[in-house]
């Protein structure tokens, strides 16, 4: 990666320094007048009262997303550095992609839900790097990062503003988009090579605890998720209460049916760092509707359960007969649970939960969500398959000294620091 | 644990369902508007003001509380795993538990408030597993949440609704509850095996930095612990303020005092991960008191010295000369500030800071709050010493791989990954 | 440290809490009232709405700044703690310093502005002790929390109330101050026993992860610091989203130059710890100035750019030319691009994106800051020097183990707790 990716890294930040120049301003009540022809002035004060939920997601994006990668012993420089280049890059992208497409030609006049929906459309491409982790170099993650987030907007204009479906949490349009789109990329670019395993690809202790710090993160931080660009009142209240309790509920049954399906009845910090959250996922479509209380945590419970079977008995399937190898099971916490969000978003508003809403529009934007991420995702592998981008050889899958200079594991290794190999390393911690 | 945890956890999840379908219901116009029969429509925009504090009070509860017990070398899994299934089970149950009792027989209506709450009574549990962490499995920590919350929902109503005392920040109805609960379950499940000490009962430096997160999050959070259910207005400042200046004089006077006991001057982790706090505790009672800054200064600096002193005198005094062996010290952080907090209260009261309460009130809290918490607690103890509960024997304490798959801890170690023995471990990180 | 040390702190908390007494009380209605002798009541309720923006910066303070540090394979216990320590003394002790200078001989009445201020005046000296992390005592430490945020204070006062320059996100009155200040001190205080480095200065994998949560929460909640005390409005608006802006551009040249300057294309980790922050130091002065979204991702781009730059080439040329060693790196990160800041200060004014500031009072501004810097941390030098105040000798910097009790590293290393002997360590991790 000596020249390719720093260059390509610069010319992408000049193309959005031009594209912002041209097409990006404040949202001052003067833009604002001047487009509605209005006098009433607009309430400034309502960007400080979402930003706090702003922020929120922000840390999911960031702190969230990131650490709970780390979960590999050799990969966690690359899990969260990666995670923080892909995410900068793709807020100012995701500001332009969606921008353009709600302004109608307009300028975009940045405003909080800009910046909500910016760090949203980041975190697609961030579920999709969790399928691909370890197997991909990060010139791979900028073109992935740009294509992506395009197709991204595409679909949730078309869910949003064609269909008019409601899916506020987001569960098809950036979680299952995100895990499918993931899970094709990860399809074409499969190594028949790992087919039996890579020694760096499981976790020590510690990088498991610096996981739960990723976990514990976005868990805290999805009702914001679910809420921040909901309408005022009693749809964003509902979007956080639904949540909170949905994840309370999962909690609960993930850790039940972890220790079931394991032998000896032990839980495993798979299932613990990410089935914990698919409750947060699953009720993400219908999270604004008044599915009640306990509604939520019905769906929250399910949603554990369907996520650690997942992890369990489909992730081992799909590695072996559909030859996708699918790094952090997103699969189980963001594929599987997606699908069930939509679903149950069908079934909220087909028990009147949703005034504003219909099964039909609601199922198309599951098919569409579904639709386009598969399409994007193969075309998107076709590209990062081409062998010019720097991509690490299987014997260099999951190590983080093939893109970072890495310091010695502990004391007594050998220094790596300026000696080059990355195969000299012993990595003991 | 091969049967007993999952289905615990599932019947006591199916439980929290049926309750939330039968007694909770959304906070909305109509319900407010039905059961007060007036007009005037609650301020859902009050639910927003308040959410960054009840966010500030989840982060402390999930990871302020889940990372400050990881200091153990050997479990860390456990200490923020089975936080987050005390927390997520004990905010739907304490949902139940305190809106029961506030509501009179009415629907539940969740606001923003009980949220909190809910999230409040999960702080007691998790300061009692404290007192028995890595000596207790699983399935006993689940009858301790339901037990412990309990009493305190019926603590927490006589304090507030009978006495009408002041206890704005909990010193009393969480922070000595919660300990005095928790000592009192660790007396009557003492394990002389361990007298001389346990050789897993120690940290290990990265331990000890995952540990400080826990720290940080808790102190910079404190002030929103104390202020989140505040009065508007003057009172939350206040609550707010106070907090702020008695958590800073206390940092000042735990490094002070953790050096000055030390016989090279030395300072000492434990104290400096957890007396730091003891000012968040000790104000708590009176935060929202005019007792003016200087005085919430004199008050952390007092706490942070009596709490080093705890650790350093109390706590092997109790484990040698009363059987309580306290595993997170927590009477030195929860139990002696908490006491001290209500004193305080006292005082305050007497020097006329509340126009609301008086001597007798807060005394009767003080009284009440302890002595609840020394008899839920042994009754709790002799439920959990039944022999039923998948207990750890003496030599598997404190060690995460009797309940959980735990992976190598680095390289050159025998990968324990499935042999099911976890006495093959060789820890070395 | 035997006494110096805690007898220096309990002195220092004494004199807070009298120095409160005196001079701070509660901003109340009546307090306002009387001094302004109008009857409008204050909006308790603004403190609510800066409250998130104040507990952001609060997390950078503590969390952000303290795990920065910890990226030190034996000094992470001492960055975050003695960071704890500063910034508990500082936050107490620059209420007062600013609060006097700002009131004018009234009373200090305490609102969330002096909170975030209090929060400011200390990252002063976070900053600078990063320039000596790992050379001094916590003595000196505290020694310099009172010089260095008494200095500041004043050149804050000199440039808002005398020059009435703009600087809202303290590119000038933090960044650039706490790094001059902080490189003057670590001249005078230069060792040349260390010239050819030091085996401990250097990281281990899992301490350069602990730094990263760091770098995200500094990243993450730069655009409150940036924003907490500006005009509510348009300017605070924009000084939320140009910093979030620049930060997203400065990620991506700080990762395109640190692959760049590397012979082999790899990426530094203190690279990407450091220099993706550089852009919320640049974009500070300039922040509420109608600087355009694309001209923050300007400044934000070269600030990357100039970090990366001055960590590859201008720290070894300070360590080996002008015998300063800067341990962090803060002239990288604060310095340069808080000079930045400055000059494009000057330049926004110059093209008329502030109609309240002139160009002249930006470099008066500019100049002042750096100046009284050099001249405070000289003289601050020159008394640290004085051989009474516990320096660690040249062998023992950069290791807890002087000032702190130690736990074994891993499992078979000899117990050092309570040896008293910090060399007989084998830092294994």
């Amino acid at each position: 990666m000596r020249f390719k990716f720093p260059l390509m890294a610069i010319g992408l930040e000049l193309a959005m320094i031009v594209l912002f120049g041209l097409f990006v301003q404040y949202e001052t009540d003067q833009n604002i007048l001047q487009q509605l022809n209005i006098t009433k002035p607009t309430d400034m004060g309502g960007f400080l009262e979402l930003y706090p939920l702003f922020q929120d997601v922000h840390v999911m994006i960031f702190v969230g997303f990131g650490f709970l990668m780390t979960f590999l012993k050799k990969y966690g420089f690359s899990s969260v550095g990666i995670n923080l280049l892909i995410a900068a890059l793709g807020l100012q992208w995701g500001t332009i992609a969606q921008g353009i497409l709600h302004s109608h030609g307009q300028k975009i006049n940045i405003g909080i839900k800009n910046m909500i929906n910016a760090d949203f459309s980041t975190a697609t491409v961030l579920i999709s790097f969790g399928a691909v982790l370890g197997k991909t170099s990060p010139v791979q993650m900028l073109i992935m990062t740009i294509i992506e987030i395009a197709v991204f907007a595409g679909n949730e204009y078309l869910v949003g503003e064609i269909f008019m479906a409601s899916d506020i949490g987001a569960s098809m349009t950036i979680h299952a988009f995100g895990a499918y789109f993931g899970l094709a990329v990860a399809g074409v670019l499969y190594r028949s090579g790992l087919r039996s395993g890579h020694e760096n690809e499981e976790s020590v202790y510690h990088s498991d605890l610096f996981a739960m710090i990723g976990t514990l993160f976005l868990w805290m931080f999805w009702p914001s998720f679910n809420s921040a660009i909901a309408e005022a009142g009693d749809k964003q209240y509902r979007a956080i209460v639904n949540t909170y309790f949905s994840l309370a509920a999962c909690v609960i049954t993930a850790y039940a049916f972890s220790s079931l399906v394991e032998h000896r009845g032990k839980l495993d910090m798979v299932h613990i760092q990410n089935a914990t959250l698919a409750g947060g996922v699953a009720v993400g479509t219908c999270a604004d509707m008044a599915i009640r209380p306990f509604g939520s945590m019905i769906i929250g419970s399910i949603a554990g359960i369907l996520s650690v079977f997942g992890y369990k008995f489909l992730t081992p399937l799909f590695a072996t007969k559909l030859r996708i190898h699918d790094t952090c099971g997103v699969h189980n916490l963001h594929g599987l649970p997606g699908m069930m969000g939509g679903l149950a978003g069908i079934v909220a508003v087909a028990m009147g939960a949703s005034d504003t809403s219909t099964m039909a529009m609601q199922a198309a934007a599951l098919g569409s969500s579904i639709g386009t991420a598969v399409v994007g995702g193969l075309i998107t592998g076709l590209i990062l398959k081409l062998p010019v981008w720097s991509q690490p050889s299987d014997q260099n899958c999951f190590d983080d000294s093939l893109y970072w200079e890495v310091p010695r594991w502990r004391e007594h290794d050998n220094h790596v620091h300026g000696l080059g190999d990355h195969n000299q390393l012993e990595p003991e911690i």
